[in-house]
């Protein structure tokens, strides 16, 4: 264990101690060492509140001022039990442990039950370094059958530097917070009565689902895919033949019994482009055969796991399937590579940087998680691997995270505040061709069996909408922003012109607004500036006489142009998709 | 009765004895005249197999060569049984009827039980004028738990004219039957496992839906709408509040609970819309508020009721809600029906030719059905008619025909065979402002209530497809056309260049395919008219030694045009949606 955590977890200890000393009556929970920090557990009938927290951080600061040494205890089960009879949660960990003997570690007064490790000393602690931030209600055992603790959360760095750039990135990052933006940029919204996790988007987050869901229908159109419209349910038989109802059931909606129907709603978008594959034959000629689709996906997330725009309970794949030649598989993933680059390039993000790719494998000795075949196994890794070696693509391996009928890419994507998460995903698929009978007829008129590479090229429309909107914190490209420009006159005199330009940038399917609120100039470009509009066009009597406008551009002023030029190089940057 | 209803019911009883020469054993049901002919259903062991119409055909004409007289006879409950001792259907039915006696007919040695009228004599029967056209399932009493019987269906006309006058509408009605017509263009499949009702959209047919969605979507923000993307689900709670829900309950699907949760899928999209507009306060200056949507509703029809494109389980509707002040809604409505004949006659449809107008009212003495507020149905239902008469719209009244919450005009549709059906909606409600809290802040800064105007641009995308497929025989106008043009060599060394010059309409968005199989032109050529392939462009020495292309649109041949002129000219065609 690295000693950072040694430190975080000590400093659980310490707080908990401090605890105890405004709440003698805590009954004491966990108190691990976490990612940046620490918390710990505690069952009190006081609700701590937020101003409870500086109170417990002076009291842990002033337990510090003496010297703590960290002593492990080696006890028996019954020594234990005396010593922490008025713990429940302890009593109950006691009870659980294997051997006759538990570990336990005194730090001056306080002692806990504990495994390690620790610090030697409190020396090692610097006081201000850490900071408490939170409290939150947690189950115990994350089982929510058992009592709800109350858990204070706190960070701890090896430097004051360290912690206080953690802490302003993550001010950052809250301002960033699509949720927030969302809220505040009017993009969209939650209803109660609608349900959760349940999205309504608004007029401009329309605009911005739009604009990336014909941008990716009609680049994946250019690329040979064949875009498809397939219903958002279907029979459970169809996700029985395909092997995903035992896999998926858990997070799949219930079944809908009609008649003698049983219909559910969709968790993937496979087994219906198969059925569109298999309506009629397929010679060699045709493939790789790529059916491609803006596809709704229904999976039913736990309320807990609900997070905006990134955890929803439908969401909207740009999903797609490609029946191809085994023996065309490098070549073609290099392909849905190519594409994959291609459209995060064109959202302003690089491989490498913003994102990196993990070769996801299966595990020959799991037979009930992953499809036995080890040959089909083996061939499917070392192809996903040697295009990516080839490619030199920045990436690493990670066992057992395969799907259950093949390898895969996943594109991992970095946020602003440097957490990793699967954007996009690219699989090879050696299974379904057999439960679906998919085939083709090659050149010597055989029938062949194919592979399938499921891929999506810029995921969910939802999570990469919430992911740019925190990466461009709100102010998104230009194509991408719900409203492109807005017209300001300077005075009403100026009012008339300002619609007939507004008129004329409209007409050219630019996204334009004229200001014609009663408010003052100075006003209109702070308001403009809040709300992300990338162009602030102020017209008055110069502007007027010398046929330009003046150009604000994401607060940049670029001064008086003319309204001609301005018009066609705003035209291009957003028919090319340029970025700022 | 109509004599030709009459000539109709009597051919029936002609049939039967018929059948009866035929099948002695034969146990039979009714024989009622119908829209066009009539029919007659048999119990027999035997099946009756298309090959045995012309024979009982044969047989009615050859029972006509005799005159027979039709003669009613009344008589008593007991002797009928008697009659029909070997009739069990009969028997069933005579035991049904209220009253001593029973009606009969007697048409020489044939009586049947039957209420009449006939015609007195066969004579006015015309033995070229009728026809038997097809043999079909049909349940005793339409009631799936009772024996199925043999139905024999022919038409009857007044004149061999007009017999074969329908005949071919019917046989051009089929040909353009876009069931047919999907299938044989590859437009959309169904599938046994994705379940009935539920059509796939291939490649092709997603084009048409693309290209119609695109430009509804396009027109409609251009008109002001704010389009939006709210969820296909809901809690039931939802549909509760707007009052939907007992309405409409037995075409919803079932309820899927999760959790505490009841979630459904919708079958309108009015809810979602006023969630979004209720979720921040409006003024009066941004009225009228223009909410549309492509939005997936769910109903579930009967199996029976399922019709390709046209009824199904899932679709996809031009929807669209618009918040505004009482007082301005006959200019927003006539707004909308603007925008509805704008949309119909760049699909090629004309108003008072195939279209007209059906002003839906309610009934003041039926709160049942219609929501109690006699005021407002009144100014609502003026409002309509007002508008009507002032655009000189070729309309008509039908009495109960409202929604219940307010009056509608319904776009009624005719189809190439003369069939008028609903196409679009345009609804006045009075009721979910209230019902929702729906309100907005007036100029003197009170709280005032809206009114609700619900309406369809295009309606269902599904229906509207299968509408123009058949309108247009699957000929669609080049904008809807998923293949544009078809690039033909008139030999291999033409290829490459062919090649390129499909690459350069490629380029330009232009639909096109460049047809290298190894076949010849003329079969390429009659391929391409087969499939609608709207130009046809091929390519030899000539042409490229003076840079032109040899044209044929919809089998008539253009000539040679200069290859620049022809592309441009295309373009633009398609950019402005032209009509061929």
């Amino acid at each position: 264990m690295e000693n950072i955590e040694k430190i975080r977890h000590s400093l659980s200890h310490i707080m908990a101690a401090a605890v105890l000393e405004f709440f003698p009556k805590a009954k004491l929970g966990i108190g691990p060492a976490i990612e940046n920090g620490f918390y710990y557990d505690f069952d009190l009938k006081e609700k701590i509140v937020p101003e409870d927290l500086p109170k417990i951080e002076a009291k842990m600061r002033e337990i510090l001022k003496n010297e703590i040494i960290f002593k492990a205890r080696r006890i028996t089960k019954q020594k234990a039990r005396a010593m922490f009879k008025d713990q429940p949660y302890k009593l109950e960990l006691i009870k659980k442990l294997a051997g006759k003997t538990v570990s336990a570690y005194q730090s001056n007064g306080f002692i806990d039950l504990c495994k390690g490790p620790h610090i030697k000393t409190s020396k090692e602690i610097l006081p201000d370094a850490f900071k408490l931030t939170r409290v939150a209600g947690a189950y115990w055992q994350g089982d929510e059958k058992k009592p709800m603790l109350q858990r204070i959360y706190g960070l701890a760095f090896s430097s004051k530097r360290e912690l206080d750039e953690f802490v302003s990135r993550q001010e950052e990052a809250e301002k960033r917070d699509h949720r927030i933006l969302g809220k505040n940029l009017d993009l969209f919204v939650f209803s109660d009565l609608v349900g959760k996790g349940l999205p309504l988007f608004t007029e401009k987050g329309s605009v911005i689902r739009r604009e990336l869901e014909r941008f990716i229908v009609d680049e994946e159109i250019k690329r040979g895919y064949k875009h498809v419209y397939t219903p958002d349910l279907a029979r459970v038989e169809l996700y029985k033949t395909s092997g995903h109802y035992p896999y998926y059931k858990e997070t799949m909606y219930p079944v809908m019994k009609i008649d003698k129907e049983e219909l559910i709603l969709r968790p993937m978008t496979c087994p219906h482009h198969f059925q569109l594959y298999a309506s009629r034959q397929h010679s060699y000629r045709e493939l790789p055969y790529r059916i491609a689709e803006l596809a709704k996906q229904f999976r039913y997330e736990k309320s807990g796991e609900l997070t905006g725009l990134i955890r929803v309970r439908s969401f909207c794949l740009a999903d797609a399937h490609i029946i191809v030649q085994k023996e065309k598989a490098v070549e073609e993933i290099n392909n849905v590579l190519d594409l994959i680059d291609y459209a995060a390039s064109v959202l302003g993000l690089e491989t490498g940087v913003n994102y990196r790719y993990q070769l996801s494998l299966g595990d020959r000795k799991d037979s009930k998680k992953y499809y036995k075949d080890d040959k089909a196994w083996d061939f499917a890794e070392n192809v996903l691997r040697t295009v990516l070696i080839q490619r030199k693509a920045p990436y690493f391996e990670a066992e057992k995270e395969a799907a259950f009928y093949g390898p895969k890419i996943d594109i991992q994507m970095k946020n602003f505040a440097g957490i990793e998460n699967t954007a996009f995903t690219v699989q090879y698929d050696f299974v379904m061709p057999k439960r679906f009978n998919l085939y083709y007829i090659d050149k010597d008129n055989a029938k062949k069996e194919p592979i399938v590479i499921h891929r999506s090229s810029i995921g969910a429309i939802e999570r990469i909408m919430a992911f740019l909107i925190e990466h461009y914190a709100g102010a998104l490209p230009v194509w991408l922003s719900p409203v492109q420009a807005w017209v300001i006159p300077v005075g009403d005199q100026h009012l008339e012109y300002c619609r007939k330009f507004g008129a004329e940038l409209s007409e050219a399917k630019i996204r334009v607004e004229v200001k014609d609120e009663p408010e003052t100039l100075g006003h209109k470009i702070r308001e403009g500036e809040m709300q992300k509009v990338p162009y602030l066009l102020v017209i008055g009597d110069k502007e007027i006489a010398e046929n330009s406008v003046s150009v604000r551009f994401r607060s940049k002023v670029l001064g008086r142009k003319n309204t001609e030029d301005f018009k066609v190089r705003l035209i291009e940057k957003i028919k090319s998709h340029k970025l700022d």
